[in-house]
C-alpha cells in the first residue's frame, strides 16, 4: 500500500494551506474532504478579513484556493474519513470506502456547530455511533435510526436497510432524498435519546421511534470520535504553538482547534502545521 | 492626547492582518511602520503558499495588501517607535518625533535577522545603546559611533552631531548618505565593541575607533528593549495560543513570536492577537 507523507483531514481553508505548504517541501500529500472545498466559505457573503482581498465574496475566494491548489496539482478526496488510527511509526486512515496510510496526519476538518442531541454522549458505544457502515453489522435484524445531516447520510441508511430489520431516516437539512423503499423517511425533530443500559428510544417532537441504535451523521465525527485517544478540551483539540496534538505525528489546524473561527488564523495555523510535520518527516528519515 | 484602542509595531504581514481585524471591529488603530510595509516582502521573487494566490511576485502581493489597507482607510505611521512602557491601563509609545496613548499593543517588527556584535550584549545600557536620540544627552562633549543598517539612522547621526564632540557612522547599506559634515563616515565591518567597565572602542576589520558610545540602529531593536519587562525566548517573544505575552494587554505576532517566518503563519497570528484585544477591549470597557 502507498505510504502518503501527510494526509490530511479536510478541505477548508486549514486543511488546504497545509497541502499546499506540504507540496511546496516536496512531500506526497493526499487531502480528504469535499470537491466543493468547504461550503461554510461558499456560503461567506463577503469577507473584509483575509489580507490581500478586500470585499471579496466567498464563493470567489473559493475559486481562488481552487485555482491555487489546481495549479499545484492538488486533489481532493471526496470520500469520509471514519476512523484514524495511530499505529506508531504511520497512521491508518479508513474511509467508508479504503483505507489509507500515512507517515502523519493534519486535522482540519473544522469544527461542528450543530449541538449534540441530549444523552447522545450518555449512550455513545451503547447504541450510539458516528459511522453507520462501520458498526452494520452490529444491527443485523434491528431496528436503527439515522439522524443524518447531509446527503452522504443518506448512502449509510441504504446500506442499513440491507442488515437491518428497519431503518427510520430523519433527514435534518431539505433536498430530495435518494433512499431505497425500505427506509423510513421521519420528517421531524430529534429531541432525546433515551433507554436503561443501551438505547431504546429516539424522542422526537411529535413522536417516539422505538430503536436498538441511533446514528448521528452530521459533517464530521467529533475528533476524539475520529481519532482514538486525542485530547480535546471544551470540543477543541488541543495543541500547541507547533500545532501538535498530544498524538506523535498528529497535528490539528482551523476551527478544530480552538476560537476565532476565522480564515486567517486557519489558514497560519495550516502552514504551522505543515511545515512541523514536514520536519519531522526529515528528522526520522 | 488621543488614546487610540489598539496600537500595532510593525507593517508586515503580521500588522496588517492586526489591523483589519481591529478595524473590521470598529476599533481605533494607530499602525507604526514603513510606507513600503515590508521590505523583505517586496524582494520575495516569487510566493506559492499564500492560499489564493499561487505564482505571485512578493511585490505583487505586497501591492494587494496595500489596496486592502488603502480601501479600509488605514494609515501606515512612518515613524520609528523607540520604547513602549507599560502604563497599567494603557501603553505609552515613544516615538523620535511624539508619544502616544493606546490601551493595547501589539507587537508585529518581523525577526531581526542580523546577530548582534561580539560585545553588544555585555555592555547595553554602559555604552551601547538602540536610540541615540533618546540617550543623546548621555554624550555630550563625548565620542559617539553609530554602526547604521538603515537610511534612518543617518538622521540619529546628524542629530548627535550637535551634541558630541564626535561621530563616527559605520553604515552597513549602500545608499547616498545623507549626513552633515560634522559625521565622519568609516566604511568598514564592525566586529567587536571592547571596553573594560564601559565601551572604550569599537573594533573594526581594518581599524579601531576609541569611542565612549556605541548606536547599533537596525530595523527594530531587539523586543525585550522595546518594551521593558517583556518575556523573549531564543530571541523570540513568548506568547500562549492567544498571541498574549507576558504583559496584560500585549500581543505578539509573526516572525518576532517565533519559527516558521511565513507569511500565513503571520497574518494568522496577527488576526488573532487583534481578536483576542478586541475582546478584553469589551470585557473591560
Amino acid at each position: 500500500m502507498e505510504r502518503y507523507d501527510i494526509a490530511i483531514i479536510g478541505s477548508g481553508p486549514a486543511g488546504l494551506a497545509s497541502a499546499i505548504n506540504a507540496k511546496t517541501r516536496n512531500k506526497s500529500v493526499i487531502v480528504f474532504g469535499s470537491s466543493d472545498l468547504s461550503k461554510k466559505l461558499t456560503l461567506a457573503p463577503v469577507i473584509n478579513n483575509y489580507l490581500g482581498f478586500y470585499g471579496i465574496r466567498g464563493a470567489e475566494l473559493q475559486e481562488k484556493f481552487k485555482e491555487h491548489i489546481d495549479n499545484m496539482g492538488i486533489q481532493i478526496e471526496n470520500v469520509k474519513v471514519n476512523n484514524i488510527y495511530a499505529m506508531g511509526e504511520y497512521f491508518s486512515i479508513m474511509t467508508s470506502k479504503d483505507t489509507y496510510e500515512a507517515s502523519k496526519v493534519i486535522l482540519a476538518m473544522g469544527m461542528e456547530h450543530t449541538k449534540p442531541l441530549k444523552g447522545e454522549d450518555k449512550f455513545l458505544g451503547r447504541g450510539v455511533g458516528y459511522c453507520a457502515t462501520c458498526d452494520a453489522p452490529l444491527y443485523k435484524g434491528k431496528i436503527v435510526t439515522i439522524v443524518g445531516y447531509n446527503k452522504e447520510a443518506e448512502s449509510e441508511a441504504n446500506y442499513l436497510a440491507e442488515l437491518a430489520s428497519k431503518v427510520y431516516y430523519v433527514p435534518r437539512y431539505k433536498d430530495e432524498y435518494q433512499l431505497v423503499s425500505a427506509v423510513e423517511i421521519v420528517k421531524d425533530v430529534p429531541v432525546e435519546i433515551v433507554g436503561d443500559k443501551k438505547v431504546e428510544k429516539l424522542k422526537l417532537k411529535s413522536r417516539e421511534l422505538e430503536t436498538d441504535g441511533v446514528f448521528v451523521l452530521k459533517d464530521s465525527a467529533p475528533p476524539e470520535q475520529l481519532v482514538p485517544g486525542l485530547y480535546v478540551e471544551d470540543g477543541h483539540i488541543k495543541v500547541n504553538r507547533k500545532m501538535e496534538t498530544n498524538i506523535d505525528g498528529c497535528y490539528a489546524a482551523g476551527d478544530c482547534t480552538g476560537k476565532p473561527y476565522q480564515y486567517m488564523k486557519a489558514v497560519g495555523e495550516g502552514q504551522v502545521a505543515a511545515l512541523n510535520a514536514v520536519e519531522k518527516l526529515y528528522t526520522k528519515a
